[in-house]
């Protein structure tokens, strides 16, 4: 048997186990699934001791693995993240529970009584990267969705996410949730992954949260369906009556405050009228923070220190504090920039003009769009959703923060006294 | 410049061209394109000469191609046929308009005004089979939604739904909607739908309205978001306490009413206290009305008229007048089996027990669930949606039938006074 097929077979039990797990599930009462998290943040801090001795192990391997800093740090656990992971399944143990919830219905004609119901997907697939929380944040919201689990985290954190899953998901049994609704993929190969995402008829959904390296490999193979937690390439126009003051706010905010995430800035857009006024003294701001501009040949014209951008830089997700510069004439012109480069995620004008601001929020096609406010609140818990599994730029099924809802599809339950279809 | 080169390049243009239209779509008033749906309608009765004589050539060439007369019947259109595809129009334009609703939303403590709307998906292709009143359907669905249509509908119909789509178009356009916002792609090459649902950036959905061949081809090569309207395995399980009057009515409509929809009965299940008494009598009603009966051995054994049934007839969607029967232990028995070979579409319980009817509709994991009803009913109308593009058996996105909902997305709207993240 070749390595491939044995890893395929493996893959496919434990989803079979995972899928059996599924269907306990989908009628368990919300009273277990909140006991079970609350034991779970319990477990969480009474196996301390072997969590953190299994998270040191990862260190140790990172280093010798030569990980930067930031990586190691985004690995690390200590007592303080540890009771940060309790609390959110406290948290999520307090949310409503989407299952059964009607969300419409009615009675028709013919008397049969309709119900549209929420239920949930059976079982979802979550794949990330490193940092140790996802494990247990990604197992409490298919929980108390209705939902098993198929963990698969990334190798640097293979130590710490299989001690931090069998600890989670014994207290969570202990508590009457059914054997493998939490389950981990053990192995650290990318086969894995990329069989995962063909197992249609076992696995519902797969949210992969990573980079474009690993959506661009799923996309090429995958039979289930996926939706991507995905990258943004976000921008703020500061239109011609903008506020000065409030706009180096918001901006210097979206691209400042933590670069990493999907929903900073990356392109800034400034009307031509305001430009020569206000970019100098937002350029000032930004630079003396430690961002690299790259402008245009009119952002140039007046911030003579920026680099030149090139035409890629428009698309560019840096990440990072870079931040490409456009002057461009109007409203008209900064929304078929966007248009053109915008990746769907979150965008922003800073305004004082009633029309514009209309405009920019009807016409956009965006997750998410802002009148005078930081593009870093596109978030499920900024949105009220009191938890997030990743955000979505796709426009089916869920777009923008993707909360407990987002694991869910619905049913009709129909009931009748003998009705028959003329 | 090789056929396949250009073929795509013409696809391709044409989807520019579509999305260009969705753009300006997306903002349209309710009343500019209610305007243009009454419009259609009206176009569709005073052109009815020119899309007759179109309908004329289809019927000519089915002819000659050896048309059986069960497809040439399909393929015909009449006067009559235009008044309903007429009268359809205008109860699209009477539905509520889904785009702009307000789905959730609110206050944030910060002061963030949050709202999530409703709003179209962009462009949309429909693929689908001989009958052209799908091609105006279609049309009319999409841009009440404000999504631009492309249309791929079969070869039987090409001088129909040609002739359709330019009348409609036409009337649509004299009203204010963007040309090219109802597509049709002219050409019956199957490499043209093979390349449609590669297109990700330009359609945003398609939706593929055919045969199990269609599906498994299209699955193959799709990157764009697709929703099957998909066939169904229908179940109808006739507990003990049924009565058997309902029951044998229940079952005669859900099999024989219209056996070639995808909500038609497949598989009867049968308890088997029940079986011996009630069975004979419900095998006679159907083989009198043409229904040829399948059954596994203890089904035979009741009625030996019965043809044996083969382990593959549990998983067929017959769509026509035969019918799988098989006894069961009972409802546990019943949701096993339809668990191993449903196909999540529609199943319906008939019992007089209160336990076992809702352990049917809480256990059982299909887009309907019925108690004491007919299968039939799923469907757009049926469900008071006023209108269905096809019946989704996927969990994401839409399940069940889809009404004009089933066509848009959302979108969060945040308007704020210079909020920035802390």
């Amino acid at each position: 048997m070749s390595h491939d097929t044995q890893l395929h077979g493996e893959i496919e039990a434990l989803a079979q186990r995972a899928k059996a797990a599924s269907e306990k599930l989908r009628t368990l009462s919300t009273a277990v699934k909140n006991a079970a998290l609350m034991a779970m943040a319990e477990a969480l801090l009474t196996q301390q001791e072997r969590i953190l001795a299994a998270n040191v192990r990862d260190l140790e391997n990172g280093r010798t693995r030569g990980l930067s800093e930031a990586m190691l740090d985004r690995l690390k656990l200590n007592p303080a993240r540890l009771e940060a992971m309790a609390e959110g399944c406290r948290q999520v143990a307090a949310l409503p529970d989407p299952i059964g919830a009607v969300i419409s219905g009615g009675n028709r004609p013919n008397g049969l009584q309709l119900q549209q119901l929420r239920v949930p997907l059976g079982v979802i697939g979550i794949i990330y990267e490193a940092r140790p929380n996802v494990t247990v944040d990604a197992a409490i919201l298919c929980l108390k969705s209705g939902n098993a689990v198929i963990l698969r985290g990334g190798t640097e954190a293979f130590e710490s996410n299989k001690v931090l899953c069998e600890v989670i998901a014994q207290a969570a049994e202990a508590k009457g949730i059914p054997q493998h609704a939490i389950a981990m993929i053990e192995t650290t190969d990318r086969a894995a992954t990329a069989h995962l995402v063909t197992m249609t008829g076992l696995v519902d959904l797969v949210i992969p949260r990573g980079g474009s390296g690993l959506k661009k490999s799923l996309m090429e193979v995958a039979k289930v369906p996926v939706i991507f937690a995905a990258g943004g390439v976000c921008h703020a126009f500061v239109d011609e009556s903008a506020d000065a003051r409030m706009a180096s706010d918001i901006v210097f905010n979206a691209k400042v405050q933590r670069p990493s995430t999907c929903n900073a800035l990356e392109t800034l857009l400034v009307h031509q009228s305001i430009a020569a006024t206000w970019l100098p003294v937002m350029a000032d701001r930004l630079m003396t923070a430690g961002v690299e501009l790259r402008g245009d040949e009119r952002a140039r014209a007046i911030v003579p220190a920026m680099q030149a951008a090139s035409e890629s830089d428009w698309d560019e997700e840096y990440g990072t504090l870079i931040l490409a510069v456009c002057v461009v004439d109007d409203v008209e012109a900064a929304m078929a920039h966007i248009g053109r480069h915008g990746s769907g995620h979150s965008e922003t004008i800073i305004t004082a003009d009633y029309f514009n601001a209309e405009a920019f929020c009807a016409r956009l096609d965006a997750a998410a769009v802002y009148v005078n406010a930081s593009t870093r609140f596109t978030d499920g818990f900024e949105f009220g959703m009191g938890a997030e599994i990743g955000i979505s730029t796709q426009k089916l099924h869920a777009r923008g923060p993707m909360g407990l809802e987002a694991l869910t599809s619905t049913k009709w339950v129909v009931r009748g006294h003998g009705q028959t279809r003329a």
